[in-house]
């Protein structure tokens, strides 16, 4: 357990006792969030932040304990990998409060306009962990941590400031109780601090003190984001009584600055490398609140942020209605479980509202990827799409229980697309920037499932973006990729990964063409979904990369995961990547009882420590033989037994996963939580089903966690699953009734979710092996394997 | 006279030939812009360019001779001076053509968007001059080279390519005939390459190759201009066939570049050095058309700038478009005159109108002050105020002949005010930067004159903007200026001019108050204006720098410019500015004769050269006696005479300084055109009356310079100015006729001018000194002495 539970439970107490009235007439909309544990995650691997935001919101304002500066230009330093949230549990300090962060992924970047409060000596550098009293961080305690959605709390140790965060959509607030009264209040606004920061990250930064209570201003980096422009206002609720910066590097002005005391209250400052400070007077009360309004448009843009959602709000309030957002959010599902189980449920949940992130101003402004300003016509333009991850499950999840906001994100990667200049829909990106990071043009999978379960999108136009992106020559691989069937090895250190990926994300422009009535076109990407097939050695039945003469390359070895033509992934675990052609993939290695064997044997295999040890993002504990749970490309593998003559294996093996990969602790993940991905898996997991083949309509019955659990869906429309007296003995399905009637197949589609009812589970500690086996219950297949 | 007249001669020969008739047709409009001769004053210290501009453009697009980095951060090189137009007429190499220059400016900026044609081996980078095969820069011959308003030409030696350029008010056209049609044409764009730039001046550069005839991209620069943003849209009328780009310094992209050969043929680049190249097919035809559309605003508003402005015409007709709007605004004044003084006349005239430039996208889109976009209503927003100078003459001639353009000026400068942090009005602004270069709040002039003059501006927002200006306390020792009366030395360098220059611009601000019916504000600048008197030494006569207790600085010499709290003037000089009050300064240098003694001391004196050699922009041939033609703190004293009992004094030393200091030659301007204020002068004084305190609304007279020049006035008046026979030997004025009758005034109003009509100067070998001695007669002074 994490050591500041105590804390946690008074407070829940106090609020109880405090407003017991309204707490209970509001409780069926205010209880899930309590639950959420937003420190799951911050130690290890999880790279989660602990700070405040409300559902997809632009703002993740958020506590740094270090970000590790990297010196070499543009070079890939190890460290900066454990700061990809920019806190890590174990840290003794904190730097600063940032305003965004990324929520679990596996590249760092953001930290953006990092103010923290100080008192005393005035210093204008972070300094480092190991030497704190060099610089303005200061030392804390988890014992005055609090971590709730929407609000984060803490106390620094080295100037007894009291630190209160909470947020908007557009807007970080803090509020800063300097508790030692004697001392005047300072701010630092540290303008050169960033996540991913190496020398030179800041290409220019700017501030102006518009008045006494108002900051604007604005930086451009070029981090993963390779050009991120990032606009703010602060307002200020007590007035500056004095105020300068420093720069680390001289900046040319002009020739006739000796005009000016340009160091100290000159209401504008620019440069490379700004640090600025600004003083108040706390005699006459110790309290200072900010409200930080970002933009990616203008500062104008973020000062309207600011005004149209915090105007005339103090923090309590502010706070309530961003717990209030957040319960409102989680309480679109309901689930009957014990402590452990609502925390993991909820924090899951909560994690899946991160990612992807509003990127629009109020009034509908927003910077494309074209640099250009575009007003967004009836929808929200988000950012931060981790596609390789999120298209499996985080996206049908938010597709499921979040229609209009998915619908909105996938307008806004079809935005994406008519602004890149390449024409593609987005591979990795955030903040009008194109990442390029991972393989496939996964998009596909979000736009067409989020249509086939009835998002109000252009289907023409749609259409138009996915082929197009499937055919730039230059992408990875991709002219060969149309010319061979498979992108040689060659060509591309990840050849045969890429090449499964793309075969499925083909398929996902042939299930889109054939909805659209374009045979011709249909049955080209019905061709090319089935390319996966071309790198199949079919003598061992794995997943082998080609070179562009045909030959296999030699030297082969399917458990190691790097420097074998696969990313993320060995090809024991990758080859199973063809979730829309399961069938296609179980003749290929040998039909129905070799497909089997080689599932089991996945999941029970002793995997020598060779094969992670060396893997930075790998360790035992997210291991389940050689499953690994903590990289993607596994995540729908335990569920492929569906199609097979021993469906129920799936039922044992998911609650392994359930049980070792997702702890209530800090530690708690068994990877990057990946903008949601993990723990959308879990969600689903626990309902009882998972989107194999997104796009599909379907859902692969697994078996519930939980023994209720409810979701209100977005139709107003509620669907129960019931599993009465599952347990991990009693974890078989004996038999499935949906809205009373027996129910043999093996998927839920759309359609039955939507229209509301109950599924109920009949649970068994012993697993009933006949089950689900007749063709016609089966999931969906492209082909019957031939 | 310069090198290349004979081309241009037989260029306008040619012309002649070949449309004879369509030339007499329109030789009325069509007959003044081949009077102007582009390259007066590229040599030596004119700093004027050489290329195609139109009327106040956003483009001038001209030939960069060298730039001369200066490699100390921010530091001062003093060679960096020579290029403030990028060009310099003794050099023997092109780096290339870029969009953006100043015209005659001190301190240098701009250079952007560098083109340069090339063939052969591929060369990324300029090279020096003096080894000018180690880059891709190229010799040339001035016998190749033609430039006229809106059109340059030149042959490039090292790759035999025939360089043509023009422009419209948005869009720099260029025209490269490659001659040896063997070899592949080429493109290199630099955008690492400026004027004033250092190592690093570029914070990030962004190139997209839309397609294979349309490139669009901006760069950020920190140089003379704090932040400059400057984006561009470039059409081709050739495919590109293939490009790429070098970035000097390894910028960070993302971890997986390695999918892309990011350098070679890849539609994104960005970086912090970058210089692309592009190659074309020339073998089809050797002629290849760029478009290039600029705009501060997106690359959005370049490419509507551009389209807007050239679609569907070719460099033949933009070219003559541009040669049409030059006739046009230079046939506002027709002239009588040798070639010598037409081609001074109009080469004056021209460099009156191309700065300030229009800083407006043709949507009416602009970047502010604040650097947030804003849309220009009811106006055109204009960029480059370089007020101390252009206050002076500069603006009052573009009141009379440019009445529009110049209110949008002031409503761009009232703007600017409105989006400064300090509520300033510009001091030396240029591309949504203040520079604060020089002293004063000159605006406050330009905005009254401009009212005073009958411009369409709201006078109570004019009256508070100049109000708030004249008060902002960290502004060089206003705060102690208020309170003393004078800026003490300690605070200011230059004390004692900017208090000189303070107390006139303060007059504006009682003068406004004045016509505003505000007699209390009016009484309370009445007082500020007298201010100059606070630092005269009575005992001397000069005006002479205090300490803020009151002590005159000791070791003062008033020959000396530099360390005696002048700026580009000695006490000498700068003791006459007192425009205001010509009679307050009369008595404060000890009466008529003492006054007139100093004067004429002032123009004879023989000034040892200690006082001017170490000067970067004195030479002994912009001196007179003492007086200083080249900087312009001076310009306005020849016309002091006015006031004294020797008002003939003037029309002799009027044609001294135009004689001696305009020459048709390269090196023919004595000083910085200064964005017009040196040719605005000349203008004036050929007119034979001057602005000696704009805003009075009356113009000096001095002596017509040319027996016939006439004024087509806005409001469709026309406004004759005769002076039958003047010459070197006839310059005195015996009488004056205004419409017939004997006018014995020594000015003119505005209102004179306006209604049309003719002035007859009688003129003479030998000065009438009893004409305009009357006190009725005398010029405006806000006092009679006391």
């Amino acid at each position: 357990m994490y050591n500041n539970q105590n804390s946690n439970n008074t407070m829940k107490k106090l609020r109880i006792g405090v407003s017991l009235t309204s707490l209970l007439l509001s409780l069926s909309l205010h209880a899930q969030s309590e639950y959420v544990n937003p420190l799951i995650g911050t130690q290890g691997m999880g790279h989660t932040f602990p700070g405040a935001c409300v559902p997809f919101s632009m703002i993740q304002l958020s506590p740094d304990t270090d970000t590790l500066s990297h010196n070499i230009n543009g070079a890939y330093v190890p460290e900066v990998y454990a700061y990809c949230a920019g806190y890590q549990y174990d840290d003794p300090t904190i730097v600063g409060f940032s305003h965004t962060h990324l929520n679990g992924t596996g590249h760092s970047d953001l930290g953006d306009i990092l103010i923290m409060p100080a008192t005393g000596e005035l210093k204008l550098n972070p300094g480092r962990a190991s030497h704190p009293d060099e610089g303005y961080r200061s030392r804390f305690s988890h014992q005055t941590e609090k971590a709730e959605p929407g609000y984060y709390e803490v106390v620094l140790d080295d100037y007894q400031v009291k630190v209160q965060l909470t947020a908007t959509r557009h807007t970080g607030i803090h509020k800063y109780t300097y508790l030692n009264k004697d001392r005047d209040g300072r701010i630092i606004l540290d303008l050169n601090h960033g996540i991913y920061n190496y020398d030179g990250k800041t290409l220019w930064a700017s501030i102006r003190v518009e008045n006494d209570t108002l900051i604007t201003g604005y930086r451009v980096t070029n981090g993963w984001a390779r050009t991120n422009q990032i606009y703010f206002a602060m307002s200020l609720s007590k007035p500056i009584r004095k105020y300068g910066y420093k720069d680390k590097a001289p900046v040319a002005y002009n020739g006739f600055w000796r005009r000016f005391k340009l160091n100290e209250n000159f209401p504008e400052m620019a440069g490379r490398k700004i640090v600025a400070y600004f003083e108040f007077d706390t005699s006459d009360g110790n309290e200072l609140e900010i409200k930080v309004g970002l933009s990616g448009v203008s500062t104008e843009g973020a000062l309207r942020n600011l005004q149209e959602e915090t105007g005339g709000k103090d923090f309590t309030t502010l706070a309530q209605e961003a717990r209030d957002s957040w319960n409102k959010a989680l309480g679109s599902i309901r689930i009957e479980g014990n402590e452990d189980q609502k925390a993991m449920f909820y924090t899951s949940y909560y994690h899946t509202m991160i990612n992807p992130s509003v990127y629009t101003d109020v009034d509908g402004k927003y910077r494309g990827l074209d640099n250009n300003i575009h007003q967004a016509e009836g929808f929200t333009n988000y950012t931060v799409f981790s596609l390789w991850d999120t298209y499996r499950a985080e996206h049908p999840l938010l597709a499921l229980m979040k229609p209009q906001e998915n619908r909105d994100m996938v307008q806004s990667m079809l935005r994406h697309q008519q602004q890149s200049v390449h024409g593609m829909l987005p591979v990795w990106s955030h903040m009008a920037n194109e990442n390029w990071c991972m393989s496939g043009y996964h998009s596909v999978s979000v736009v067409l499932d989020a249509i086939a379960k009835g998002a109000d999108i252009n289907p023409q136009e749609a259409l138009k973006a996915m082929v197009r992106t499937s055919q730039v020559p230059y992408y990875e691989g991709l002219a060969s990729y149309q010319k061979l069937g498979y992108v040689p090895l060659e060509e591309s250190a990840t050849a045969a990964s890429t090449t499964l990926e793309y075969a499925y994300d083909d398929w996902c422009i042939y299930e889109m063409a054939r909805r659209s009535g374009d045979t011709e076109l249909a049955e080209t990407y019905r061709k090319r979904a089935l390319n996966y097939r071309h790198i199949f050695d079919r003598e061992t039945g794995f997943a082998r990369p080609r070179y562009a003469d045909g030959r296999f390359k030699t030297n082969f070895d399917p458990l190691q995961t790097h420097g074998e033509g696969f990313i993320e992934g060995n090809s024991w675990n990758f080859s199973f990547h063809a979730p829309h052609d399961v069938n296609g993939l179980i003749s290929l290695m040998g039909g129905d009882r070799q497909f089997i064997k080689r599932l089991d044997d996945l999941f029970s295999m002793d995997l020598p420590a060779q094969y992670y040890e060396k893997s930075e993002d790998i360790t035992r504990d997210c291991l389940l033989g050689g499953y690994v749970h903590g990289n993607e490309p596994s995540h729908h593998v335990p569920y492929l037994y569906a199609w097979t003559s021993e469906p129920w294996k799936t039922q044992y093996w998911v609650r392994e996963i359930m049980n070792r990969m997702y702890r209530n602790h800090l530690n708690g993940l068994s990877g990057n939580d990946d903008c949601g991905q993990m723990s959308a898996w879990y969600i689903f997991t626990s309902l009882g089903f998972y989107p194999v083949c997104p796009g599909s309509n379907q859902y692969v019955l697994g078996a519930p966690y939980l023994p209720s659990q409810e979701l209100q869906l977005p139709n107003g429309k509620t669907f129960r699953i019931k599993a009465p007296g599952v347990s991990d003995k009693k974890r078989y399905v004996k038999e499935v009734y949906l809205n009373g009637q027996r129910y043999d197949k093996m998927y839920l589609t759309q359609e039955d979710l939507m229209k509301g009812g109950e599924i109920t589970f009949v649970m068994s500690a012993s697993p009933n092996k006949s089950r689900g086996l007749k063709k016609a219950d089966k999931p969906y297949s492209l082909t019957d394997g031939k």
